[in-house]
């Protein structure tokens, strides 16, 4: 469960990828933007359950994924890292299935399967020759509903959980300085406590409050099935019906999540750290995220794509190549969320240039670009490089169903999903500019706070203690 | 209700007075530093409700206090300000009282009354003839367990302490500041939601969630009597027995409160704001409480006297009179927490020093402090100012009841309140040292990070936009 979890627990590293794996339509195809793309299918089983079915024929295999409408976000307070420790305990055995057994036999039938948990969902995945589908969809039932692993392994689940814990965070700077940010960004808001969970809280997590928790979030009609590849409606149909059909639909919670006041004052943080060899400026907006505001959201997409989006882009020509101050830039925004989304910059000075110089370039060059806007080339360019990233996503077997299913769990639609690409194409430069100077504008800070980060090797110690003593300034 | 409000809400501005109240004992008698301070009866009421009598038969006035053991810390997530709201609403009616009239017969009988909400406690109190005194006891009894307000009032009443807030925070930058720094330092931790609510939380609160905080919370067993004046334990038994007694205790939820998790980074907030004609340079750590270490607390109020006790002392004298980089500086130590505490320092710079000049004096007499300590002399003589100052609160009517109540209410003993003179005399000067290294150290953030904070005049605009574009620096 290493690698997915880290994917999005750190999803900010991968929003671009995740973004333009939305858009799967050949390149070039503009008259073709109109169409849709995934042709899913989609039914609501009697419990509540919804079932989408995104068939692709070229091989006899499938990618099932359950999407359960739960996440970090949803913890009780002071209970963090809840969510994610339950996922783990997924694989911890029901009564008919021993620990570990559910992986097992995936692999045993020449299958694979992983999960991962976000701020706002939980979702597990497997995939596996069309043929031992069933087999899949009764064990994935079974764990919805009867998940109950013997104390041994809640204990010793817990040491592995922490560890995955340790080695991203206590043992990362980068990992640690990265919580401490969104804490101070999110403040009030479930989306600044680490998905993970706070060391301390994960650790002293007991079965009786999981439990809790999964019987009041774990049921047929808080999760989405999402099926790609050799798989139809009509054909899925009896088999959701016979293994999920027949559960019992759960009393659902609200979603009430607290929201970040009103900040009118800038933040920063600073962590010197003896395992920092090579300093790093990081930069975190809050932006609507693309359930919150399709338009801007949108906008924001293809702004990162015209300002990140390759070596001949905006910020990497500029401050990499031409003003050298950096020796790599970045610019991504986690727009698939529930609440709020972000925008991060990153960017590793030049030898010699310190974080303070290289962030007012980079200040400048967003001044640049609410002044003069983007080019319509520029727009056109990105939306290509879009669309050309993006046709191969379809051709791989659990990509749809991954991009389908993140987009219904933070509360798109289908219909968002498949006209994907005609969304991107409408998108104006006008657009673009207004989204910059709405969310980007480093001389409006009293109006939309952001907060900068330095990262740094560990300090020199002072040559003396007393040779630090100020001299007063002459007034 | 609004002076002491604003004294708890913003306690840091006060935490000196406070802790000089504790000590109510004659100048330089040292050797009655062993006696007791206030020599209070106290007994229990069959119900779990405490009481503490501290005579004072000079008039024949009574201050009579009951506090609650829950405050803003307490509040379930997403509806701050709903322990200070109530603390209104007690005013607002009972179905034997018109909203308004417990203030108005209290008046009418020549006494007066008021109210204070804080993170640990709410508390209410009368200052009144003795005579009265069975009047009082009898309404707040009532409105212990009977408030309901007409909806009309609690409706008017949301009006006021959102009224209330802005006066303080949206209206008042410095206010606006520490709340967004308390913030930060107060990750994770209930300290870090302000007492009187996020404002569009407050704005949102309903009777009916109100309704449960006050049957969870308000009881007879969750509450302390103490009354100073022309009282005694014998006299006041019968009474309390009468009034108080009576009263079924309720059902108390567990105070689990959430607590910060490591940080290793250090934070700063910068505001820019119209209003602010003064730079204002904060800084805050977080500190144990007296509750969570009364040696080191101790020794954190005898440093505040040292640093902070006049214009003769450290702070004061180098920074302001000597290096002439500040107008003003202040250092204060807020202990009576049941959680953290914490240290506030706060310095005006003079004309033409910058923040960051002032800064950088401060950690050096901090630094300076930590490699020499403080001299015998200035222990010596902080003692004796304690001393004096506190001399004449034991004349007052309500400060003794003030302090003890404070005392019991965060977690300290009778005996804690009793017996301080003699605490603050055994502190040595080695651990006035130990607590500036272990909590003040500005080299070593990394271990115990603190807050930063910038408050400044409004930027002016900048002449050109162009003519912020940096030249690149040379590699």
């Amino acid at each position: 469960m290493v690698y997915k979890d880290a994917m999005k627990i750190f999803c900010h590293l991968c929003a671009v990828i995740i973004l333009l794996t939305l858009a799967p339509y050949p390149a070039g195809a503009q008259d073709r933007a109109a169409e849709k793309v995934y042709h899913a299918e989609s039914f609501t089983l009697k419990n509540g359950m919804e079932v989408v079915v995104i068939p692709n024929h070229r091989a006899p295999v499938v990618t099932h994924m359950i999407w359960y409408k739960v996440g970090a976000a949803d913890e009780p307070r002071g209970l963090s890292g809840m969510a994610h420790y339950l996922e783990h305990l997924l694989f911890k055995g029901t009564p008919t299935l021993a620990p570990g057994e559910y992986s097992k036999r995936i692999r045993a039938l020449g299958g694979n399967d992983n999960a991962f948990t976000s701020n706002d969902y939980t979702a597990f995945f497997e995939s596996i020759a069309v043929e031992h589908l069933e087999t899949v969809m009764k064990m994935q039932a079974d764990r919805m509903m009867n998940t109950n692993p013997p104390p041994a392994d809640f204990t010793s689940e817990q040491k592995v959980v922490l560890e995955e814990r340790r080695q991203r965070t206590e043992n990362d700077p980068k990992g640690f300085f990265t919580e401490q940010l969104k804490a101070l960004l999110f403040i009030n808001h479930p989306y600044g406590i680490p998905v993970i969970g706070w060391e301390h809280e994960v650790g002293a997590l007991a079965w009786p409050e999981i439990k809790s928790f999964y019987q009041q979030h774990y049921g047929p009609n808080n999760a989405i099935l999402v099926i790609s590849g050799d798989m139809t409606a009509a054909r899925l149909r009896p088999l959701a019906e016979k293994y999920y059909g027949e559960l019992t639909p759960i009393a659902l919670p609200a979603r009430n999540w607290t929201s970040v006041p009103p900040m009118i004052a800038q933040p920063q943080l600073t962590l010197h750290h003896a395992y920092i060899k090579q300093p790093l400026f990081l930069r975190i907006y809050r932006a609507p995220s693309l359930p919150q505001s399709r338009n801007e959201g949108h906008a924001l997409s293809l702004l990162t794509e015209i300002l990140n989006g390759g070596s001949a882009t905006r910020l990497y020509k500029s401050i990499v190549v031409e003003q050298k101050l950096a020796t790599s830039i970045s610019f991504d925004y986690d727009g698939l969320k529930i609440s709020d989304g972000a925008i991060w910059i990153s960017a590793s000075p030049a030898e010699n240039i310190s974080l303070d110089t290289l962030e007012k370039a980079i200040d400048n060059e967003l001044r640049k670009l609410i002044r003069e806007g983007v080019t319509e080339q520029e727009l056109a360019e990105a939306k290509i490089r879009m669309q050309d990233s993006a046709a191969f996503a379809r051709d791989s077997l659990s990509g749809p169903a991954m991009t389908v299913g993140q987009a219904l769990a933070v509360g798109l639609t289908l219909d968002d999903a498949e006209y994907w690409p005609r969304d991107i194409e409408a998108v104006t430069s006008t657009q673009v500019q207004a989204a910059a100077t709405t969310y980007l504008n480093p001389d409006q800070i009293d109006k939309r706070p952001y907060i900068s980060g330095y990262l740094m090797p560990e300090k020199k110690p002072e040559a003396s203690p007393d040779s630090t003593i100020m001299k007063p300034e002459q007034p």
